[in-house]
């Protein structure tokens, strides 16, 4: 038998995912609306052989007038980018094997329409579409469909359950030989191979069919990035393919374990969801020399980002004090987050950090696995998260684009092609066929509300 | 000053307009996800210097499980087609010049998808994206969106005019320099030159911005195609380009006047609106060779199909009636559609119709424009409807693809360049350019909400 391969995804952001990648002098500032940005990077992404691109989302800018001093200097954040399906579909028509995951939310859209844009994507892609779920978790996307409020964490995973359902009760609204078009005897579609959906459930009620033939695919892959314990619940139901971000060995394989384990319950089998957490990368031929990409970024951090990133991530405002000195003594109590604030103020103390300092060492992968080193330093620990069932694979976060995709391919996979972790062609045209998942039956899938009795909210 | 020349758009179904079109030998009969056969038509039309690609939509199938028998014998009314957007993405990235126009509901989207996604759109062709904007008739989409019922008519078109003031707000919130992107400060936009929308009316409630920077054309181009009264004034107040439905030189004349008339009332130009009726073209070199190749498609109707049309059109149940023979003379009065049925009952017995004859009556153009002859005789149509202010151009609609437009470039598009009626090259790279029309400032554009005070429900 040949050796277990990893799978790749390489997750674009338009300039990359350091905070501060717009500005590295190899970056394409102008990337979110670039169309021929991103088909170079899709066609690198392709050409060495990745699994799939994968587009993170959401439908909104994230923060407030009050934020504008660091939003206006960032590229990130999804102030102004190409929205992902029509970015999608457009490199669609520039690519012919490499898998086009896009996330869309379930908070705010309506699952005839996601449904049918993902499956269209499908044909359109010849098979390479995936959906990646999320639920939501930025307040500011809320404002702009008409609900004042934040609707809650448990009520957004019971709508998800449900979307999730309805989507693949459609795709599954015709047979994949429902279709006979046949001139002779002027038959277009077998009636008997059409499946009417008419759902009604607490939150939707669709009648179905689907106005667009069963995919290439069956199903588009089914992709999720929650982690509460509703979110692994709705994953281990319908999630074919997962994103995380654990940052220890140990807490990869926790998770992978708890994750895979809750597979057999809705009779899955083990092999059929891929983990792939993210890791941010910083590639050198030495590992001076990757430190020096990595501070070279870290330099162009602006002190309004910097201080941004200590306010989102612990809630701390800081602006007004010297950026060369300590952590003030006294801090005033803030709304929410107390204990993220506690772990930062006690990490800045533990280690006697200037505040410039304190925001250097959150920024870069937000939360990701970073590893910056040599290819064979990267090779190793992928090599050992992937051994050691952490994860069956990663989705790669390039520090800037195209030059941080650039360098992974030429530097880490050559190294992870001699260990014969990485495959040197596609298996197959669909992305079923590289992911090695199954092609879904019509009905041939648990519903998800089922998940619903398990989660422990 | 050059002569005035007619617009055209080429109007895509699948397989061609006419009912029986797929049955046609030469149509592709798959054509619904072959993303090859849409690239193939993408390209004639733009080889062709058309102004722009038009497709329809609707988000569900039409009919029910009592439909089926006919259903399943057409390849149009949506039975299974792509999804307008993402296919309209993707043949961006195999066209360069004509315009790609896609229809969307204001009835069951939020504004702000949709403003983004054509905004997207628009930048990745770089300024070639237009939306139709219409309301929906068909009672099955609203079947799809959780609404058991119909919305009325005019509660429709009041969300559609605030629908189409938010998605333009959206459109409006970056200015075109606001990303300056300079790596040396820092700053990747102006602050001062984003605006947040914080729209609040009775259907939406949106913040903004929009997470796209201002699009190539401003605005994509705004396109309408609803003839009452209330859709006549969103039209003044909103669109850019009309697509209608008149068959008589008279009737085309009454609506362009009646239209054209109301655009001074919001501050519009009369040439800042075209008006493009679709007109279905059966051309032959001859006359003969025109009739036969319109009576080879009216063959391909199956009886079944002919039946639903006398249905949908007239209300008119006439299953299990000898097609052969003439109407019955005693017919069950049916719900609704009164009117229209007695105009095919006085038809059928003006002229002495059977049941056959009088559903080959109506198929075809299904309402719109029908001209079947040589190029000389549909360029004189054409040109007389032009040119006695009917019409500023027209949406060509193939009645089987790609053999009709195929026909209609090689055999009328010279005709009409000989009489200077056409262009022979893009005025531009934009769908605007090659239109004539203005791109829009930044708020320098009248709020639909206006036409309600002067709509007469
Ligand atoms: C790797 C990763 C990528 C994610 N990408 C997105 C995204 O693009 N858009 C979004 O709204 N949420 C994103 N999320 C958030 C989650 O998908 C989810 O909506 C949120 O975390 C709430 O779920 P949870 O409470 O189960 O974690 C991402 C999460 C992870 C771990
Ligand atoms: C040429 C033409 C094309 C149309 N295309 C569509 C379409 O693709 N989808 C749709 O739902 N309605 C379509 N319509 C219907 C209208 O746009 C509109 O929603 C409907 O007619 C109700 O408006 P009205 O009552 O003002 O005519 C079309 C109408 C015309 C005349």
């Amino acid at each position: 038998m040949p050796k277990k391969q990893m799978k790749l995804g390489a997750f674009l952001y338009p300039t990359g995912h350091h905070v501060a990648a717009w500005r590295h002098p190899q970056a394409a500032a102008n990337a979110g609306s670039s169309i021929a940005h991103y088909r170079e990077i899709a066609q690198v992404a392709e050409h060495a052989k990745f699994d799939m691109i994968f587009l993170a989302d959401g439908a909104g800018t994230r923060g407030t007038e009050a934020d504008l001093p660091a939003l206006s200097r960032t590229a990130t954040r999804y102030v102004a980018q190409f929205e992902p399906l029509t970015l999608l579909s457009s490199l669609a028509a520039v690519t012919s094997h490499v898998g086009l995951v896009a996330t869309a939310t379930t908070t705010y859209n309506e699952p005839y329409h996601v449904a049918r844009k993902f499956a269209s994507l499908d044909h359109l892609s010849g098979g390479r579409a995936g959906w990646n779920l999320v639920t939501s978790t930025s307040p500011y996307e809320a404002e702009n469909f008409g609900s004042g409020g934040y609707t809650p964490h448990a009520q957004r995973y019971e709508r998800a359950r449900e979307f999730a359902d309805v989507v693949r009760g459609l795709w599954d609204s015709w047979d994949d030989d429902a279709f006979v078009r046949d001139k002779e005897s002027g038959v277009f579609f077998s009636p008997e191979k059409l499946h009417v959906l008419h759902h009604k459930g607490r939150h939707f009620s669709v009648r179905g069919p689907l106005n667009v033939a069963r995919s290439p695919q069956g199903h588009p892959v089914m992709v999720q990035a929650g982690s509460s314990e509703p979110g692994k619940d709705l994953a281990a139901a319908t999630a074919e393919v997962i994103f995380t971000a654990q940052v220890t060995l140990a807490d990869a394989q926790s998770f992978y374990r708890d994750v895979k384990g809750r597979l057999a319950g809705y009779g899955r089998q083990w092999d059929h969801l891929k983990i792939m957490p993210g890791v941010f990368p910083v590639v050198g031929r030495t590992r001076q020399e990757a430190n020096d990409k990595f501070e070279q970024l870290q330099d162009l951090i602006h002190p309004e980002v910097g201080l941004s990133l200590l306010q989102a991530t612990g809630g701390l405002d800081l602006r007004g004090h010297d950026l060369d000195g300590p952590l003030p003594d006294e801090l005033p109590p803030t709304e929410g987050g107390k204990s993220r604030q506690q772990l930062l103020i006690d990490l800045a103390r533990r280690e006697n950090l200037t505040i410039r300092q304190l925001y250097l060492k959150i920024a870069g992968a937000r939360g990701h696995w970073q590893i910056v080193g040599t290819p064979a330093d990267i090779a190793d620990q992928l090599q050992e998260r992937f051994e050691g069932e952490g994860a069956d694979g990663f989705n790669v976060m390039p520090p800037y684009l195209p030059g941080g995709l650039v360098d992974f391919v030429e530097l880490v996979l050559p190294e992870l092609r001699r260990r014969g972790l990485f495959r040197t062609d596609y298996e197959g045209p669909t992305l079923r066929d590289n992911l090695g998942l199954p092609r879904p039956a019509i009905g041939g899938w648990a519903p998800a509300a089922r998940a619903f009795e398990h989660a422990a909210e």
